[in-house]
């Protein structure tokens, strides 16, 4: 191992960072990490994907967050944990690196982008960290090891789970950060929650980040704050208009070249994409900026749908939408209904006529051998006894476990508005739909 | 006339907005410009240009902007001026419209562009309102002239001085606006001052807005936010050497265009940018997505010059500055003999060495016939005499006409410190770099 | 009926308030209520009580409260309900008037007082605004039984049952003033919810104001703020702790009246308290800079009861607790053993070891017939149908309904420390105490 | 000495603030001085004196503001100053004490009370902290000679002048604190600036704290905020009329205990301070409860002047006032003539018109020998060179050195206003201050 570690900047930089003040970095590893050009990229993917559309605050990039990640990890490190014999120091610059990178693969529009092709950020993100990259290089002058370290920490599965907690657990720096950043740009009230108190009572045990019982109603109050933006927020139908918007751009362009349609603007960027064989390489080129050209120029293509679908997105003509319940032997009838009548009016289901579906899980305590097995979070009660948090609060209690679903159908109202032609099945649409919507 | 006027909304809409907190609109006519192609397209242009590489959570668009724009302006006429007989309440319409349009023709890094390129955002704006353009026939609902009166407000040249005052003065809803909203996303702690004092302290007269005696304080701390934000946040040197180098790509684009050059991502955007007689279809397609495009790919150029640049842009590799006085001979003997050491370099100093200036007035009294006229605040003071701000505020006075002005010298330090060719002059270059640094 | 209410003020006042930013009074009617020495006796009792020795910014008065709980009625009143078909604007002026004097009978350390002399500060206020003051002197400019009509909504006795749920309701104007007040004085993160969002969604309805359904989130957010700041600062166990002792004071000073006792400083501003036949002339002259008198000058007094507890009050010398089951038999039983032990170490068992509980319901829907009645929210769905919120909000129904309380065991550990004298059973007074705290 | 210099607290404490939002005590000698009975008693004097009557969020106490001067010079300690080698660690303690101590000697209502009683409670703070007091027998665990160490450090006396610049000078943690609270709790916009980013370019240096360069900005923000805050809060001229009735009252007892009035209430409290010869112990006896006993009772004297000035300011029921220029001869005959008027009318001139001057520099550069010499805020340039802050910022430039000064005149107007007796007269005086309010 080199001297690296130790290394240190001359005088501390400092970010202006609108959530915590100030982010701070003395190690010159985190200052040339974040120089790299894998890291930049961030600045060029939004935080919060579509969402600008429905709160047109919500332009900050992902860089944001990253940063606001580190800094949070460093005050529990350098002011929290520093002197407690339960932490071990060396652990330190693995967990502020792995902070920083959490995010380092995401794509643009991840979510969209990822459900059509079938891509995994996370894989990206360890690909970009031990692959041949500029992040690669800084990282590994703190031995051959490092970047691995740093990898498995993010993919959950290094030795040390105390770290693996820090960064991902029920209530981790990341979730911590964009709670409140997000409500910050956004601009609503949700959101807020007294981070400084929370970090002042984690303690470090051997195999993850436990919580002072006195602490306890701060972690209600960001149980309670994940809640609120996960459905005011993130779930947003007109959110979810865009994303499906989106999506039906990606598939409707895979489609298009699959079935050899001559782009006046070729997707060169998603060669590799569609055909299933994306590098690394190709991968961080991706951004968003990258993404909105084309569905800029799109907008020009032959292919009505794709550049109809463009226009829309571009200038937030977005779908509307109803309460559609998937379990609902009435409303899959119904919908199978639309669909048809769709058809008839020439408005291509698959492109128009979609149904999606967001869920979410306030809290949950531990339930071995589940699909997506969430680590509780824990209570060091006076006695020094561990007691998980739903045992303890009675509000945590009464919504943990309680999955929480919201399905809706989307379509272009404008498009069944315009009733210049196909009048009466448009009509019956309406009816259809407007039923519903009483 | 139309009916148009009166139309409004079934139901006001809103949208948050993490400066005024909600953004109201209750016209249609308002509702159906935000919807324009042309209105939607400034979420594609950042507010502050390069500024979010200084300050990461500066990366809001004018969309954003213009929406606050608007909400003061309607607060002003609709809460404040509404029952005065000073205020004739026809004008509400054509005030709330050239609000939200006044930025309508700015580009993509706006500032940048117009130097390159010698446009003006400002013809932009008359062209898109009075064009063929979507924003056009939205306002043409509301009468022939309609659009021509917005344009007119925003051009300053309308008949009604006292709107045009609302829209454009030292102490107008877009100065207001912006320095609060900058501050918010960049996280500074300048840019706050008491809005809704100011607000409430607004009086309507023939041909001006003034503020009645008693908000003088504020006003006064409102100059002393925009003094801060200026020296601040719009003029901080690590901003400036991102437009540098912004600047530089544009002309080097430019150049090899005009060479000839072949590229392999060619500027098809740019054709008619280049030519010196791009259309205001052709305008409106431009956008930050679209250069970042261009930049990103122009990074695999085989032109040394544009593909470094591009490289610097993106990953933030910026140029280094110091203190420069072009008025000193002294200083201007050292410039032209480091042009000639950059020369012997191989470091072209047109591309690499680059004196920025940068100048304020933060606040003065009236000086007809100068260049770049500037209406004064007047103050209602509790005679009902009007009495120009700087005659009665201390402070104001103090600073009133005051220019203060910046110089630097840019310069990328890497290239000089790669000692590995051309050692020796790059040796003389650091000398007489590094001297004037310490 | 005279002509005064429509007696506006040449020129609106306002009060820089930092909640709301600024209070607004336009009606002479408000101005003259402000002005009584009624009204500005509030500003001699803390809204938190004891809480400023917890929390040491909670040092706000009720005058800063009734203000905020006006303002808010007022805006409801005049930006939400003005034009709307359900609401008779002939009630403005009564319901502001009953929120600014809502809490006008409150004495000097409201909750010990009244528990201790068996007042309450709901019948002072009847009493105030009915009787031969300053306050109703002013109402009656309004016609004669104006007065009567401010104290019935008080009484939520009043006719027009949407007045009275302004003002008392599970989601009324004081409640949401005092959530917001005492977050922002005590400094904590929870207290905030989106109240402007609330109130745009208000609805006026025959009986009761009702929530549009879309603000149902901000709704529960309100809800788990409520919870929060009844958990986290009205019930602190300090705050407990100096109200505890304030209660013991009251009542020895109270005993060693009716024994007779010569009071250095006589307690003349008690006298018909003690005697219970306390006028409303006496009560108006009480506040808490006369009860801190007494207090300060009853530390010299002879009674060694007296003097400590006025001595620990003023120094903030407090008792310390433990947890306390008194429903536990075990705990009863060590209790009843702590009780002859203190009084063998000569520490008076009734006034120093002292059991306190508190108990919140968070939310509850209609229980007819049930101790202590409360009307639910009601949501307005698309539909029309009126919905009670816990029958919609899975958060909501989570709490609802559920009382939760606390009990705390009280004691002076110094005094039990203290080992010089009394040792033996000291020490057994520890054990049994100490064993609990471990 | 002791060991006691090393004693740290098993936990740290901390409360809750809302200015800082956490004041942390590590310190067992700190936490021991808070919890004396002299560092207490400022919880019952408030911040601002009368400032509550204009700005009725300002209730808060001198016990808040003191231990955010502690928690400001903990900061600057404990985190910049750390591991400088300029600083000398062993300070540390006494710093802090000093901080916590500073405003130790404050009186009720300080600013009258000083005034009529020529007293001055810097002497108080001296002798609190020096005599026999709880607070001393705290510090003298440190050594005998710490008590002084401390004094001395308030008193500017101290060896150490940048230990003393820490506590007094043009930027120092009592002002960074007093600015930012007293804005928080009137609830103003003016008392922002960044003080964190204040704190973090402060440099010791052997005589006194010094600012780096690139922090320049941010103190200009600081002294803009400092002269905001005095015009429109400090010198709000309803806070004075408040101030003048406060003064005119303790004249008046003082005259009538020398005339050997006999008080219903007699003012035990006052005798030594009506005869000059307070000591320490009475004088810690005061606070503001004592004060306002007295007021409300005097409520009932018999002497007119006493009672209807104690129901003034009890029920704020002020004086008006206006402009008035002592330095201008028409004026001082003016006001010769209102003199012998408010004779004629019965209302005592001495009581009742009364001429009140308020003046600041909102900064000085250095002039030696001149009455309250102010040492002026450095820069550490990045030269090395100091350079005092108005040679190098425009704007502090500007109002260096500028001294401002407001007179009003103050008086009764609904006594004037009164036109039942004395119509004739009371009509001239009206005349001529009106005259002077148009």
């Amino acid at each position: 191992m080199t001297t690296y570690p130790s290394g240190k900047l001359s005088e501390e930089k400092v970010f202006k960072d609108p959530v915590h003040r100030y982010v701070h970095v003395r190690d010159k590893l985190i200052w040339d990490l974040i120089g790299t050009a894998e890291f930049q990229r961030l600045r060029r993917i939004r935080q919060l994907g579509t969402t600008y559309m429905t709160f047109h605050g919500a332009e900050h990039s992902r860089f944001n967050h990253s940063l606001g990640v580190y800094e949070i990890i460093r005050r529990i490190v350098d002011d929290v944990f520093q002197d407690r014999e339960e932490w071990d120091n060396n652990e330190r610059l693995v967990s502020l690196c792995a902070a920083l990178l959490h995010d380092l693969g995401h794509g643009p529009f991840s979510h969209s982008f990822e459900k059509v092709f079938h891509l995994d950020h996370e894989d990206f993100t360890q690909a970009i960290i031990l692959g041949d990259t500029e992040v690669n290089a800084v990282l590994r002058r703190m031995g051959n090891r490092f970047p691995k370290d740093v990898a498995e920490v993010i993919a959950k599965t290094y030795r040390n789970k105390l770290v693996v907690s820090l960064i991902s657990s029920q209530i981790d720096a990341d979730r911590m950060d964009y709670l409140q950043r997000d409500a910050y740009f956004t601009g609503v009230s949700y959101g807020h929650f007294d981070m400084e108190r929370i970090l002042r009572v984690m303690r470090p045990r051997e195999d993850q980040v436990v919580i002072k019982h006195s602490g306890m109603h701060a972690v209600e109050d960001y149980i309670m704050s994940r809640y609120q933006m996960y459905w005011q927020i993130y779930f947003h139908p007109v959110t979810r208009s865009a994303e499906v918007i989106l999506t039906k751009i990606l598939h409707r362009a895979k489609h298009l070249y699959e079935k050899n349609y001559e782009f006046k603007q070729p997707p060169r960027h998603f060669y590799s994409i569609f055909e299933g064989k994306v590098t690394v390489e190709d991968y961080v080129k991706l951004d968003e900026s990258i993404i909105m050209f084309y569905f800029q120029t799109w907008q020009e293509e032959d292919d009505a749908i794709l550049s109809d679908l463009c226009r829309r997105f571009l200038n937030r003509n977005l779908f509307k939408y109803i309460e559609f319940n998937p379990n609902s032997q009435v409303k899959m009838k119904m919908w199978m209904e639309l669909t048809q009548l769709f058809k008839k009016a020439g408005i291509d289901p698959d492109y128009y006529l979609v149904i999606d579906s967001s869920s979410d899980l306030p809290y949950d305590f531990y339930r071995p051998g589940e699909e997506e097995e969430r680590l509780p979070i824990h209570l060091l009660m006076p006695s020094g006894e561990l007691r998980e948090l739903s045992r303890q609060s009675e509000i945590v209690e009464a919504i943990s476990g309680k999955k929480r679903t919201d399905h809706k159908l989307y379509f272009p109202q404008d498009a069944i508005d315009q009733l210049s032609s196909k009048r009466k099945v448009k009509e019956q649409i309406r009816k259809l739909l407007f039923e519903e919507m009483r």
